[in-house]
Formats: C-alpha cells, sequence, structure tokens
C-alpha cells in the first residue's frame, strides 16, 4: 500500500478519516504504522496529500489529513479486456489499475473458456477490491469504472453511443500495422484499447470492433498473455506520447517525424 | 503451449522427437492431439518448424518434425532482477523468456524480504521450468540462462569481467532522466536492464551500479511492482529501437524524392 486510498465521504470536515479493517491492518502489522507515522493518503478521484496517524486503538486507525492542490487530470486511456483466467484477472485489473486508466469493460469472446464466467472472481466486489489494490499500489486516485460484458454483441451498442473521435485501438499479434504506425496513437486524445483474451481476437470479433473505427494493430513480435499485453500496451502507448510531446515541445530536430 | 519446445538430444537422426510426461499430456489433453495433428515446434535455442503427431500411444507422443531455416537471431537484452514474491517470480520468468531474453541474474537486494530467498520457487529446476513454459508460450527457441545471487555484492565482479560497451540501464523511478533520454537505450546493441524488488533498489545500489556503467532511468510515470516493469521495461526498449530503425530506415522526411 503506497497510497492510503480513501473514499470522498471517509473524510470528515474536520480533514479525519477512520480506519477499520483491511486498511487499518495492513498499515499496523505490514507498515508498521503507530501514532505519528505519516503516510501518502489519496482520496478516489481526487486529490492525494500526506496523513499522519493521530490515533491506533483496537483495530481502529484515525488519520489526519492534509489535501495537497487539486486532483490529477483524469486517465485518457480506456480499456476493452477479453476475459483472461479468472485468477490471471485480478492481477490484471490491478495492474492496469494502477498505471492509471479510464474504464474497464470485461468482455467475452470466442476464445474465452465460458467456464471463466461462473468465477467468483467475477463478482462486483471482487472486480472493485482488485482495482481498489491496484490503485493504492500505484498511487493513482483514478479508480477506473468496470463492466462485464457477458456477450460481445452487449459491448458493440455502447461502443457506437460513445462520442466518436479519438483514438480506438484493438490489439490483434496478426495486424499489418505496429501500433506507433496507427496515426492516432501518437495523440493525447481519449483512447479505448481493445485487447482480446488469451488466443486473441477471431477475425469476426476484429472486423466488428473495426465497424467501431478501431484499427487492428500490433503491439510488437510477441506472443503475449492478455495480464502482459495489457500493461505492455498502455507503457508502449505512453511512451509514444511522450515521445511527441517532447518532439513538439523541443526545437524541430532534423529527424522530425516518426508518424 | 504455442510451441512444442524439445532439447537438441531429443530429435534423433531421423526428425523424430519422443515425447513423455507433461508434454505429451498437455498435447492430448489440452491440445486434442492425435495422429495427424499438426504443430509447431521448436529446437531449444534452434530454428523451429512444423511437427506431425505419427504416433499416440499409453501416454506417449511421437512427432514428426520439420525444421525451417536457421536459428533465429538471439537476444540482445539481458535482465539484473532483484528478487520479487516467490509467488511473482515464476510469471516474471515466463512473462520475460516468452519475450525473448538472453540472460537473467536473480539477485538479492535490500528491500528483498530475506526469507524469499528460502523458496522452493528458487530451486534451478523449478526456475528452469517457469522459463521453458514461459518459451513454449511465447514461441521463442531462445532459452535464457539464469543465475541465482544471494549477495548483491557476488553480482558486481560478474558484470566488471563482461564486455564493456553497449546499453546499461537501471530502472529507478526517481531517476532524472527517462529511458528515452538514455542515449544508448535506441539503439541495436548488447543491453543489461537491472530491475529492483518490489519497492526498487536503493541509492546504495544504484550507485554500485553506476559504477558499473549503468544509466539511471525512469519507465514512466508510474509505480510499478517487479512482475509488471520487467516486460514493460523490454516493450520500451523493443518500441524504441523499431522506431530507430524505421527512422533510418526511412527516406528523409520534408525531401521529395522522385526515384
Amino acid at each position: 500500500m503506497n497510497l492510503v486510498l480513501v473514499a470522498p465521504d471517509e473524510l470528515d470536515a474536520q480533514g479525519f478519516v477512520h480506519l477499520h479493517g483491511r486498511r487499518a491492518e495492513h498499515l499496523v502489522r505490514v507498515l508498521g504504522a503507530a501514532r505519528g507515522t505519516r503516510l501518502r493518503v489519496g482520496v478516489v478521484r481526487g486529490a492525494t496529500g500526506i496523513g499522519e496517524v493521530v490515533r491506533n486503538e483496537s483495530g481502529a486507525v484515525t488519520v489526519a489529513v492534509r489535501l495537497e492542490g487539486t486532483a490529477p487530470p483524469p486517465p485518457s486511456v480506456s480499456l476493452v479486456l477479453g476475459l483472461p483466467r479468472p485468477k490471471a484477472l485480478s492481477r490484471l485489473l490491478g495492474a492496469v489499475a494502477s498505471m492509471g486508466v479510464a474504464r474497464i469493460d470485461i468482455v467475452n469472446a470466442w476464445r474465452v473458456d465460458k467456464s471463466y464466467f461462473d468465477s467468483p472472481r467475477l463478482d462486483a466486489g471482487t472486480l472493485a477490491e482488485a482495482i481498489w489494490l491496484g490503485c493504492e499500489q500505484g498511487m493513482t486516485t483514478w479508480l477506473p469504472e468496470v463492466a462485464v460484458f457477458r456477450r460481445f454483441t452487449d459491448l458493440l451498442p455502447r461502443l457506437a453511443a460513445s462520442p466518436a473521435g479519438g483514438c480506438r485501438l484493438v490489439a490483434h499479434p496478426r495486424a499489418s500495422r505496429l501500433l506507433e504506425g496507427a496515426p492516432t496513437a501518437a495523440l493525447d486524445v481519449p483512447t479505448v484499447l481493445a485487447l482480446g483474451p488469451d488466443g486473441g481476437w477471431i477475425d469476426g470479433e476484429v472486423a466488428a470492433l473495426a465497424e467501431q473505427g478501431f484499427v487492428p494493430v500490433s503491439l510488437g513480435p510477441w506472443v503475449l498473455r492478455t495480464e502482459i499485453a495489457a500493461p505492455i500496451a498502455l507503457a508502449e502507448l505512453a511512451l509514444l506520447r511522450r515521445l511527441r510531446s517532447a518532439r513538439e515541445g523541443a526545437s524541430p530536430p532534423f529527424e522530425a517525424r516518426f508518424d
């Protein structure tokens, strides 16, 4: 727990938060927090700041919080994820939440084992916990929204109803274009990135996403599990965007353009 | 198992391989292989090709293998990894092996829980299995070498004895320079990338690595677990190298060419 994440209504008008249960226990047992210990605290979808433990009694920890500045800008990238093995799902959600994403749509696909949808790891509470832990670890307050689509076709109307524009990419190992070849990949615009389940999307799914404006791209020469492909895709997008803004911020170098 | 990986001495002079145990069982039970099934086969540190199941009897599977061409070029990147939680170690080794790495040195560090070194997951056989499974999944024949250093200082003479030159980077979230700012990061040269345990390297470790020519770099604005940081670092390096060779391969921008 690198950040003590609290819901807005957990912070009282005097700036105190009273923790019980998992967070209190983790603070005391794992981090050795005691009266006077200072911690990094963040409010869900809000600012971060410094907290100081002012009371630690019978399993309850009270932290006095001083927030600094305003909330960081919201993440610009959302994910559509073909459901991986349930055991990998919690890890995957934690990893991408730790990197900051706006929204995660978990979706059925042809190559998803149908039994996966019976897993208790898809319960709303379990999904929310994995994401919360990821945000604590990654020190981000932008808890993504999550939805589960038990039929791939149920996702399509939602995509069709979303505002057009921005960047829509579908990862596909056999795509003829690499991520950096997609004209919008380096732009800092609202982005939806669709990653298939282990084994990938089938052609019909790629075609249905293409109809919704998704450009098929390959992330590189690898055969990746979904749980690794998703963080890699986020990192590659972020790197392309950093390179682009560095190019635009600096005086134009003679080797000016990659796209 | 996307690739049936076999050791060179498993392939007989007539091009047959006789599989028992895990691989035979996986082929039959999970992939439903039977007489006539065609599979992708690769020889450790060698070529890949097509195999055809010619016999499947009492738990033993015989595959006739026809290799195509020569071995792919060896990976240029090696890793130094601060030991993560043992449970994460097998996954991490599988993930990086699936992407292709030349060598993995697992090392103790200040922020490694000392009990981790007692885990059976550090047994040579368990490490080798995780790597083998990763190569099967990632379809690479370049099984990396692995070594475990129970003291950080034991690693340093090995680094000092290795050929100079190439690219040496140490990932450090507080580094003032991003990966793309390291002059050698985009060059396709022998590279060693050092990633700390969860919590990162301490300053003394970064300094000791810097004495061996390692340049501290940040992978981006994230707080990442080692098991995610390592694949991300490999992907970022590969992307920088692709961009560089695309720039060098392309005709200069802004210049009309009619030939």
